[in-house]
C-alpha cells in the first residue's frame, strides 16, 4: 500500500481527493492536516465520508508527513512551497494541487501570485502534471505541479491544433465557463447561492492567473509564443468546466476529427466524441474524463473545439490521483474508473 | 459472473442501474431491451457510459432474457407483470423497479394504477424488497418488488417508532420533498427546467400512488392499520428525497437516539446521524445510503424524523443492486461502496 | 410625497425595498445609511438599480433620518431599537424589517435574541405589522414591527382554522421551506452556491427564532396557547417560502374552501386558490401576494394548508411597503401591483 | 387606450407579454387566441396573472383581431405570416415575436426555416424592430419583425465596433449563453430540469437560425459582408443571455469606453457599464435593459464585449412593448420602467 498524506483537505479539492482515495485499492491514507479544523473528524465535516474515512484532521506536522510515500498539498496557493524542501529531502513525493509549482519562471509566478517563490530550485525541477503531455517526466518526478482546472480543459482542447501547426497561433480564443465550486470553499458574498444562482457572468477579463499557465503550455505545444485571449465565466452549476475554443485554421483540407482521435487514441481519460457532438459537463460529473468535440462551422476556416471536464476531478483531485498512479507505476485508471453521474 | 438483463433502461432508473452495474465486480450485463431505442448503442444515448457499457439496446426478446440469471425490469408500471410468468418459469430471478409487485392486494393495485393485475398469483409470491425489513424473504424470492423512492425514505424513518409502539399510529404525517428526476425522463411541460427551477410546490395532496405502498409497510410494522397523511413536494434539484416525519409520542421518557441506532446497527445502508443532526440530500448523492436524524423539539411529545436518500439509488437502482446481492448471496455492499458526491 | 429614509439597505431586504420604492409613485427616498458602504453609490453595489436610484449610502445620521416622514430599518436584529427613541421623538414613523419589535414580551425577546431590549416601552407600543390581522392598529402606529417571512406564510395559512376554532390547537405542524435568500446576504460557507445548490435539508429543528413569533400570533388568533411544531428547511432556490401546514379538524362537515375564501375576500394580497390547487412559489416571485390552497386528503380529519409567499416581498420589503401605504392612508396596493415573474 | 390583441400567448414570450401589458397604462388587452387552450382562462394557466388578466383564450378569429389597433403574434415560426395580409389590410399594426419577418431575403428564410414564405411582399415592407438601429422606420411600419434574443444581445454588442469600422469584419466571434426558457415552453426531454440543471453545453455549432439574422444586421452596420462564428450554449438558468464577443481591432489607440458610451448615450434601454465591469444576467432579470461592458485584455488588439439581456424581455416581449410605444408615439419607456429582480 502507498502511504499517503494530505496537507489541507478541507476545501473542495480536498474533499474530492478524499472521496477518490477512499475508492483507491492501493492507497492507505495516513494523515490529513488542517490548521483550522485540527481535532475534528473528517467525517464530521463531510458526512458523505462517514464509514469511508476514519481519520481526523491534525495540526500540520512535518514528521508525520515525512513518513508518507506521497503527500498531496491541497492548500491555498503559497503553502506547498513552504513544505516542499523538507518533504523532498525526506524522500516524499509531492503532488501540489495549488499553483506553487505550475509556472516555470519565478518572476512570472511572483507577478501573478503576489509573493516571491520560496524554493525556485524546486520550481525548476518540478514537473507540470498534465499526463497527456508530460507522462514520461511525471514518472520520475519528485514534485508534480497538478494543473489548474481551466488550463487542463483549454490545453487538452488546443493541443492537437498547435502540435500539428494547423492554426494561426497568435489569435487563439478560449471562452471558458466554470461551475461555482471552482471558486473554492470560502466565505464570500459573491459566490453565495442567492448571488450566483440563475445568473451568468464573465470575470477576470482583464487578467486571470490561469492565463500565464495556459500560455506556458500552449507555447510549448506550438514551440513559439502564442497569442491567447482567455475569458472565464461563472455558470450557475456546482461542478464542470466547458471551454469553447476558437482558432483560425491555416489550411482547411484537413480531417480534424481524425487528427483529434489519433492524438488521444491511447489516452485513458480523453474521449474524442463523434463528429458533430456537443459534450455536456454533466457527462463527466464526478469522473476523470475530458470529453472533446471539434467543429468547423459552415466549413470555414475557424475551428471550434468544445472541451469539458469536471473541474474537481480531471481539473484537480482526479488528475492528482492519475499522477499518483503514474508516479507509482500503477495502471493509470486505478481508482478512477467510475462512470460519471450524468443525471 | 451473474448474467443480467435489463428490460427498459432508457429512463433515469435505467441509466442509474447501468452506472452501478458497470462498477459491479460480479455482474455481466448480457442484454438490455428498449422498444423505442432498439438499435442504438447505450453509450450514444448516455455519453457518460462511453467506455463502460458496450451493449446496444435490442427489441424486447423473451429468449435472450430467459438466458439470464436475473432480469431487472426498469419500465413504466404495468410492463413487468406481462413478462413475469415467462421469466419465472424459465428460472430467471426478477427485480421489478416499477410498481407492479409492490401492493399485495390486487384490488388496491387496480384502484391506484388503473388496470387489472396480469398475474395475481405472482403478486402473492413476490417479496417487497426493503432489505431492512424483508432480508430473509428476499434471499429466497423469485420476484422482488423494488420499493418506491418515497416509500423507502418514509418507511425507514418511521420503522423504529412503529415497531416499538412508541407513537400514536393513527396520526402520522410524512412531508416529503423530491428532486425532479423522481418524475421520470418524460417529455412533459411541468418538469421543464424553466418550470421547475427556482420554485417549490406540493403535488398530489389529494392522493399519490406511494400512499398505499407506504401504508402497507407501516401497517405491517405497527401490526395494525395506521393513519397517514402524505404530502409529496417537488424541489428544484435533480436528485434526492428529504422526508420530514411527524408523530406523537405515547411516552417521552425515551432515548430515541439509542432506539434508532440500535434498530439500524447492523444495516450497511442506514446511517443514523448523531443527535441534533440535519441530514442533507447531497450527503447521499449517488450513494445507496439512507441517513436519518431523530429529534424531539422543545422536549415535547412530537417526534420529528429527518430521512434522506438518493431517489435514484437507495430509492431505486441502488436498492435493486442491493437486492441482487442478497439474492445471490454476495456481500450486500458489493458494487455499492462509493461515497456520495457531496459537492 | 412621503419622505423616506432607510437604515441599512445593503442586504437582500434592503435592495428589495429599494426596488419596490423605485416604483412607488408617492415616495421620495431621501437618505439611505450604511456603516460598511458609506460613500458608495447604491447603483454601484446593485447595478439593477442604475437609473432608478441616484442616492449614495451615507453614515448613519440621526438628523438626516429625523427629517423623514418614515424610516425603514433594514438592519440586523438589535439595531433598530437603538434608533427608535430618537426617531419616535422626532415624529418619524418607523417600520422595522428586523425582529426588534415583533415579540411583545421583552423576556422572550431576550431569550431568543440573546440581548436585553433597549426600549421595552416602545416594544409595548409597537404594532405587529400583519395587515390581515392588525390593519386598524397599524393605521395609528408610530412603530410597526414588520413580520418575519416564515411567520407571515404560516400565520396567514393557519388563521382561518384557528379564528373559527376548527382545529385542535395543541397539535399544529408547520413544515416550511425557504429559498436561500432568507438566510441573508452574509459571507457564510453553508449558504455558498456549491453547498446549497442541488440539495435540501432541514435546520433549526431544535428551535428557531420564528417559532415564538408564530406562536404569539397563533395564540392571539386561537385566544389560547397553541402547540406548534415548526420545522424550517432550506430549498435550493433564491426566493420563496412554501409552508405546508397540518392540523386536526375537530369537525369535518365543513366547507373549508368557503371559509378560506370568506376570510380573505377583502384582502388585496391574499389569494385563495380554487379547490384542489397546489400553489408554486414562482407564482409569487417578486410580488406581494400570498397564495393559499386548503386540502382535506382522503376526506379525513387532517387539514393540509399550502401557503406560498416571496420571502423578500410579502415576507419582508413588500409587506413593509404595504404597511407604509396603510400608515399614510394610501390605497394598500400602491406601488405593489406588478404581477409575479412566474418564469 | 390602444386596443391590443395577441395571437398565441401560451408560450414564455406570451406570458411575459401579458405580464408587461398588465402594467402598461395605455394598453387595453382585447383578445388573446390559442388553438390549444381556447376556453381556458389565462389566469388558470398562469396563476401569476390572477387579478391582472381577466381574459380567456379564444379560438383564432380574424374578425376579433381586426378590431384591434395592434396585434402581437407570439406563435411558433410560420404562423404570423398566414395572418399578416388580412390584418394589414384591416389597418391593424402587427408586431411578430417569431421569425417570420426578420430575414429580408425570402430564399434565406426558406433555407433556414424550411418553408416558403407566405407573403414575400410584406416581408419586403416589414421593419426589423431593433429600435437602436431602426427607430425611425419603426415609427411608420405596418409590420414590425421583433428581433430574436441572441440577435438583440449580439448586435447591440457589436454595433459600435462595426459602425465605426474599428475591427476586422471578417473574423467576428460571438460566444453566447442562454437560459433554458430560450428553448420555449415545449414538452421535450432535453430541456427537462433533470437534463439541463447543473450542466452546460454548446448546441447548434454547425448552424443556428439566429446566425443569418445576426449577420444581416451586422452586414448592414458594417456596410459589407461580415464573417461571423456564432456558438450558442445552454446555461442552467431560467432567463438571461450573456453574449461574449471577440473582434480584432484595426487600431488600438482608441477609447472604446467613450465610443460605446457615446453610441448609446440617448438609448433608454442600453446601459454601458463603467470600464472594467462584468455585467451579470441577473442585473437585467425581468427588465428591458441591455447592459454592456467593453474590454481590451492586456491592452492588446482583441476587443472583448460583454452584453447581457433578459431573453424574454429585451430579447422578446419587452422589446415588443418598446416597439408598440414607438409605433404609437408614446414615451419609449412606458410600462417598461421596473428595475430588474436582481436577487
Amino acid at each position: 500500500m502507498i502511504k499517503v498524506g494530505i496537507i489541507g483537505g478541507t476545501g473542495y479539492t480536498g474533499v474530492e481527493l478524499l472521496r477518490l482515495l477512499a475508492l483507491h485499492p492501493r492507497v492507505e491514507l495516513r494523515v490529513i492536516t488542517s490548521r483550522g479544523d485540527a481535532g475534528k473528524q473528517v467525517a464530521d465535516l463531510f458526512p458523505s465520508l462517514r464509514g469511508h474515512v476514519g481519520l481526523g484532521f491534525t495540526e500540520p506536522d512535518t514528521k508525520a508527513l515525512a513518513g508518507c510515500d506521497l503527500v498531496f498539498s491541497a492548500t491555498p496557493n503559497g503553502v506547498a512551497m513552504t513544505h516542499a524542501r523538507a518533504l523532498a529531502k525526506a524522500g516524499v513525493k509531492i503532488i501540489d494541487l495549488a499553483a506553487d509549482f505550475r509556472l516555470k519562471d519565478p518572476a512570472v509566478w511572483e507577478k501573478w501570485y503576489g509573493m516571491p517563490h520560496a524554493c525556485p530550485e524546486l520550481l525548476a525541477e518540478a514537473v507540470y502534471g498534465l499526463p497527456e503531455v508530460n507522462r514520461e517526466q511525471i514518472k520520475k518526478a519528485r514534485i508534480v505541479a497538478n494543473p489548474g482546472c481551466y488550463p487542463t480543459a483549454v490545453q487538452l482542447g488546443f493541443l492537437p491544433l498547435l502540435e500539428n501547426r494547423l492554426v494561426d497561433p497568435v489569435r487563439l480564443i478560449a471562452d471558458a465557463k466554470s461551475g461555482v465550486s471552482g471558486a473554492g470553499r470560502k466565505a464570500r458574498v459573491d459566490i453565495l447561492f442567492a448571488e450566483a444562482a440563475d445568473s451568468f457572468k464573465a470575470y477576470g477579463v482583464a487578467g486571470h492567473r490561469h492565463w500565464p499557465e495556459i500560455r506556458q503550455g500552449l507555447d510549448a505545444a506550438a514551440d513559439r509564443a502564442v497569442g491567447l485571449t482567455f475569458v472565464p465565466h461563472l455558470a450557475p452549476m456546482i461542478r464542470g468546466i466547458h471551454a469553447t475554443l476558437y482558432a483560425t485554421l491555416v489550411k482547411t483540407d484537413l480531417d480534424l476529427q481524425a487528427i483529434y482521435e489519433s492524438r488521444y487514441a491511447d489516452e485513458p481519460f480523453v474521449d474524442v466524441l463523434p463528429a458533430g457532438s456537443h459534450p455536456e459537463t454533466r457527462s463527466v460529473r464526478g469522473s476523470n474524463v475530458c470529453r472533446i468535440a471539434v467543429h468547423r462551422p459552415h466549413d470555414g476556416d475557424t475551428a471550434v473545439v468544445l472541451s469539458v471536464i469536471d473541474n474537481l476531478v480531471k481539473g484537480a483531485a482526479g488528475q492528482a490521483v492519475q499522477n499518483l498512479n503514474i508516479l507509482f507505476g500503477l495502471d493509470e485508471t486505478t481508482g478512477l474508473d467510475q462512470p460519471a453521474l450524468m443525471v
